[in-house]
């Protein structure tokens, strides 16, 4: 489908088809194209814990305020930002490919990290500014899941994630996940749906001034 | 285009070509697209101000470390989250037309008036929860901005904001107004590019258990 086609079939779902299943393939799918999302410094900090199993899901609809969406969907998808994306580990499992791949020299390796390493101190010494970047960059990421998981014929929906200590016990979630957002998915009972309304351009986009 | 092709093609630009101009119109055909995103509560948290003034793109750039892609640049944009986005007057300019356009009833309308309320006050006990909250709307709606300007032909890179207060007292930008990061847009010099490089599918996805 055409990319202006698609972001206007694209709908917030909130009625899903109850036993739908989708396949780690459809998933992997739906990633392949999510991955190439830009991230700050490359450093791709979204990670997703997809929930199909069926007890595990009625478990964070408990957690979720019992929302029914959880209970239809295929899969409620817990979206997180990945604390140690600006740990040195990491940076190299992203950096040493591309110096391996010749996609970069020695001499760009060494002034990327470095670069990177002062970025992730100022980072380390306020955690509120860290918590930020995460959001932003999970956000930017998950726009682009939904988008795909639609090309591939799938129905979402963005949540707030409750209860996240819970959560993180239940499904053992390392430390250094911070869960930012939910997604359910699957496919929509209802074929068209009217948007909900939307601020016209010039409310909310300026030029040169204010 | 088609969407997966789209994805494929969408690169963060380096290389912008000088002196490229970007009309308004252009501008609103790429925010037609953008603002069917969605937000929570459908809040519609996220502004741009949008910088096409030679003089004014410079002043940028020197409080950027003169970052050389905000010169070439057609243009440079401070994308926001509104603080106010909670506030009644808002709400009330989402859920008021939806009544008059009758998408939903009077008590439909009372209910998710009410229920936002809640929600509102929730964030304004915890301001870094309202961040959180504007990062990763202004996150989703960004990414969508990006891959409608490519639908449009135009390419962009996604940059932090750096000396804030200083931006704000130069643009006059409201107090509600939280800059969150910068895009710079035009036409990239590099018609073909490689990625950097992405981690494997499997190293982001987990499913069911860690």
């Amino acid at each position: 489908m055409s990319f202006d086609n698609l972001v206007k079939v694209r709908h917030s779902t909130v009625n899903f088809i109850e036993d739908e299943k989708m396949t780690e393939e459809d998933f992997k799918n739906i990633f392949e194209l999510t991955k190439t999302a830009p991230s700050a410094f490359n450093l791709q900090f979204a990670e997703y814990l997809v929930i199909t199993d069926k007890e595990k899901k009625e478990r964070v609809k408990e957690l979720s305020h019992n929302q029914y969406k959880i209970h239809t969907a295929s899969a409620v998808i817990l979206v997180m930002g990945n604390k140690n994306s600006i740990e040195l580990p990491e940076i190299e499992k992203i950096y040493g490919p591309m110096k391996l791949l010749k996609m970069i020299d020695e001499l760009e390796y060494e002034m990327t990290i470095e670069t990177i390493k002062q970025y992730s101190e100022r980072l380390k010494e306020n955690p509120n500014e860290l918590d930020m970047e995460l959001a932003r960059n999970v956000g930017l990421h998950a726009m682009l899941f939904m988008l795909s998981a639609k090309h591939f014929g799938f129905d979402t929906c963005p949540m707030h994630v409750h209860n996240v200590e819970e959560l993180r016990n239940e499904f053992s979630i390392p430390a250094h996940l911070e869960p930012i957002m939910m997604i359910t998915i699957g496919k929509s009972v209802d074929k068209v749906r009217s948007r909900g309304y939307r601020k016209p351009v010039g409310e909310f986009v300026n030029f040169n001034r204010y």
